[in-house]
């Protein structure tokens, strides 16, 4: 896979200033802060000789490449980075640049893994069939995501402080107070990639487009750590990117513990201070 | 507009019971516990003939003609209530139970207020141009989306009692600690509704839907309070539904606070004990 020369680094920042008006205990005064960017990114995939835009996303500008790989590997479009044989920026210069930043486009080497019938039917026009939980979870193992059988284990001291040095490595958080943070850690607590964004699956997305570009997939004895809650689609990605262990210092959704329990996924919730819970999978945990 | 009878309470409720093991200062213990529900809906739309599907959202169950209502009215596809000939869960005697309380079809008397082709663009295939905040800012605009010329004033001393307010209603929340919430006060603090949610857009559209569903739109003189970030799409919604005030215990994105600024919507972020930011629209505090 070559990525396009010239065109890594976007002009487009994950962070603006803005001017605003603080009060506190009465008093106003203008200030100056730095709000999280969010702008929208389009996904566009080439493939046998078309192009074919598959998804809008709003996004916080920044790891584009694996924004874009990520959520192709993640929702099954592509299984493996060999798929991918250029990743670039959109290069028409009738766009402007600031708009040009926000287009992606992965051209693929062969055919898409998936029908473009069902990619439509993912990301737009739903069929009768299939519209509840349970043929959500049997469309994930259609896909061919296989139960994890990696049994390693962690301790729960190690678990107990992975929110912490999470909050440690958001930098964009810690000024902008306004993303969420993806994180991927060893058994031992070792922090290996963290990726941030306004949305939640755009930063796990990113995190799992970083291991498929740098050929770390799948996640084995890895631990997956998100802010905020484990929703369905948390949980999903995960299991297609192989993570053994998904923590969230908040809630997990009825769907999220459903998917976990399918796929031997250890699924831990409200990861706070001394304590947890455990959902799924408790096995792992010494 | 009829409610068609015998579908509007589903079987399917909003939270769920699990079991699970609990970590404690070193102690594990099983234990029961509540966890919100997510299930996918599908919004159907039936218009000149035609059976569209438009959208399927991960939700918790619940209010969920309010949520397709919502969503068709603030992504601008329907614009008033008239339009609405009748909501409806799946009638459809071929599909389980469950499946059918997860889609819902809303019967237009007329046509939809956009063409199939925008419906695809927002929704899926994004065209070349306008992949862009500014082309999405004009996008609203073009839809007929208007600068709120509300100045109705608020007192900073209710603003600061709004968090507290919406937190003491959060009746699923409470049980689960895993849903969002959007509210609707009135100038003097009073709640005048509430919804929840797995996701704050869709809480926010179960928000619109009962206002359009019960004539109530536009909100003018209320104040918008949602839990989490605000978004560009949250800021979005409540232009669309029009209400002057919209306010976040958390950040606000770039994009929300451009939104604002054009709509002349007063945005209020990180409303936390007795301080909070104001990143536009500052004459109606007093």
């Amino acid at each position: 896979m070559n990525k396009q020369a010239g065109t890594v680094s976007p002009a487009t920042a994950a962070s603006a200033s803005v001017s605003l008006t603080a009060w506190d205990e009465g008093q106003m005064q203008p200030r100056f802060d730095t709000v999280a960017k969010e702008e929208p990114l389009q996904i566009r995939v080439g493939s046998g000789g078309r192009l074919i835009d598959v998804a809008v996303t709003m996004r916080t500008p920044g790891n584009d490449f694996e924004l874009a790989a990520g959520f192709l590997y993640s929702e099954g479009l592509i299984r493996s980075r060999e798929q991918i044989d250029l990743i670039s920026y959109c290069v028409d210069a009738a766009i402007d640049s600031e708009q040009r930043y926000n287009i992606v486009t992965l051209q693929l080497r062969g055919q898409l893994a998936t029908s473009l019938e069902r990619l439509e039917r993912h990301f737009a026009i739903g069929s009768a069939c299939g519209v509840c939980g349970k043929a959500q979870l049997e469309d994930l193992q259609a896909r061919g995501i296989a139960r994890i059988e990696n049994e390693s284990c962690i301790s729960a001291d190690v678990l107990r402080s992975l929110p912490e040095r999470l909050q440690d490595q958001q930098r964009v958080f810690a000024m902008t107070g306004g993303l969420h943070a993806s994180a991927l850690f060893g058994m031992s607590g070792a922090l290996e990639a963290i990726r941030e964004d306004v949305g939640r699956h755009n930063a796990t997305d990113k995190l799992i487009g970083w291991g498929l570009l740098s050929e770390w997939l799948p996640f084995g004895e890895k631990v997956l750590v998100v802010s905020g809650r484990s929703s369905f689609e948390i949980v999903q990605k995960a299991a297609a990117a192989g993570v053994p262990i998904v923590c969230s210092v908040s809630a997990p959704s009825s769907l999220a513990i459903e998917v976990a329990q399918t796929f031997n996924i250890t699924l831990i919730g409200f990861l706070r201070g001394s304590r947890f819970n455990v959902y799924s999978g408790a096995a792992r945990i010494v």
